[in-house]
């Protein structure tokens, strides 16, 4: 199975915690990672997790408000220190681009790779797309301009069947084509249906990022048919009135949206510091939905 | 014994480590919490070090690396989430101060403190002063301007005899200026000598902080006659050569200028992530300066 792993960098909210970093998710796909919001203490946590700077091409940022993005002069500086090559791009609103860009060109001067700022808007867009796997923004209802960020695998090659490619002698060359679901036509002309020769494709997974945003439907009708859906619950039921004055959310309010997306696992985070810990959060949110992840530093997570 | 302690939040270098956080120090002074440099995490070892926010309000930066202000932006935030008031003065040079007001202009409109830059020069001069306490700063030699603290506390006051002060029936208001110094002179005009009505005051303790620099006599100077002296000691002595070509200290070095400065206490700190401990820093600065410190986070170190 191709890798689709979601690692918990920091699940804490803005305030700092005994218990929580800020927010930061690093996707691992088939080991290509994709940072998701950066804050401080990014590359310390990767250190800890032990994942490779290397692979670090793509950093999405939701929006502009510290928790969610201090941790990238460090993280930077950390890329140069290892000599890291090429372009590493972040993906971010016009404003914080530029504040960022000001604040880098003094601190990451001579650096060895290219740092490139792709402009995000607030709607819904493609915004990275490879031969595997696209990622789009959709809207979230914030304080300020904020987006989710959707992670879509490809359909997948088919499985050869071995006896059956053998059964029929197929050359090398057709192989790839019968993975993608061509059917085989034998040296004498006749066909062999693509089905008799492979069995079912692993299944696409998909994964969407409901960073902070107040509770609205629409957030489930941009994630509808995701598999593994994460979305902020700062709250539980007692903060409900602070969560609308603050533009969050409540673990009930996530597992309403998990349900209404249809979605098959829901993962809570963005806690607020007054908790002791999210128990309550996850009793919540099982009642509105039933399978339930409590993030937690440290956690990976395997989309199955 | 009025409060002078050291508190050690980061002791590595530039590169992250799975042991140390990088440079940030925070000397507590009678209760009121001087910073001096802001690495990245500053802000969470506060809080795992059960320090009050409401009580900082000096930081002192005393170079424009990242693993020494990049903890800045998330500290300030979390203080404006605490709601603090008043004023917090920033000491830096002018460069950094311009990059780090535009980077604050955009993250951090609407707080409820002003921040305050004080702009440093690399040499020698007085950036504090209160009753109690003068900081001042001294150059260091390290790739780019830097320049180390000086804390001196003030002499303190003598104390009270309460037996003698009863027996010549001393008025209260005299009891000030007899605590500074003065003889007492009864109603009848005969003179009591300062020495039958006071001990003497605590002494008087100094401590200074040799933050990145090259192994340089002319710090030792500097610091002539300071108590208690940190200096980096990024290397051991089987890394001498790269210490001189990055500009910083070897663990010896840092015990040689110990030495010259005639001080009690050394720390050693700034650590290269290299190490798996730092067991040869201690022997081979013991073997130049007796009463060494492998500084550690989390260490609380008074001034005695």
């Amino acid at each position: 199975m191709a890798k689709f792993q979601v690692n918990i960098l920091g699940c804490g909210s803005a305030t700092p915690s005994m218990r929580h970093m800020p927010s930061c998710q690093v996707i691992d796909f088939r080991d290509n990672l994709f940072m998701i919001d950066c804050g401080e203490g990014a590359q310390l946590m990767m250190r800890r997790m032990k994942m490779k700077f290397s692979r670090l091409n793509h950093i999405f940022i939701s929006h502009l408000h510290g928790d969610h993005c201090y941790g990238l002069p460090g993280l930077l500086s950390t890329l140069a220190l290892h000599g890291k090559e090429g372009v590493l791009t972040i993906h971010m609103f016009k404003e914080g681009a530029e504040v960022f860009e000001h604040f880098l060109k003094f601190f990451c001067r001579d650096i060895s790779f290219e740092i490139k700022f792709n402009i995000i808007e607030p709607g819904t867009s493609v915004i990275y797309e490879d031969d595997a796997l696209t990622i789009s923004t959709f809207p979230l209802y914030h304080r300020l301009p904020c987006v989710g960020f959707k992670f879509q695998e490809k359909t997948k090659l088919r499985h050869l069947r071995g006896d059956m490619i053998k059964f029929y002698n197929v050359p090398i060359k057709e192989l790839h084509g019968i993975k993608n679901g061509a059917d085989f036509i034998t040296p004498d002309g006749k066909i062999v249906e693509n089905a008799r020769l492979t069995t079912d494709a692993d299944p696409s997974m998909s994964y969407a990022y409901c960073s902070d945003t107040m509770y609205n439907l629409k957030v489930a009708e941009s994630v509808k048919g995701v598999d593994v859906v994460y979305h902020e619950a700062t709250y539980d039921d007692a903060e409900q009135k602070k969560a609308v004055e603050r533009g969050h959310s409540t673990a009930r309010e996530a597992g309403r949206i998990a349900t209404a997306a249809g979605a098959s696992k829901l993962i809570l985070g963005h806690f607020s510091k007054r908790y002791k810990n999210e128990n309550t959060h996850l009793v919540q949110a099982q009642e509105e939905f039933p399978d339930v992840i409590v993030a937690n530093e440290g956690m990976k997570i395997d989309l199955l």
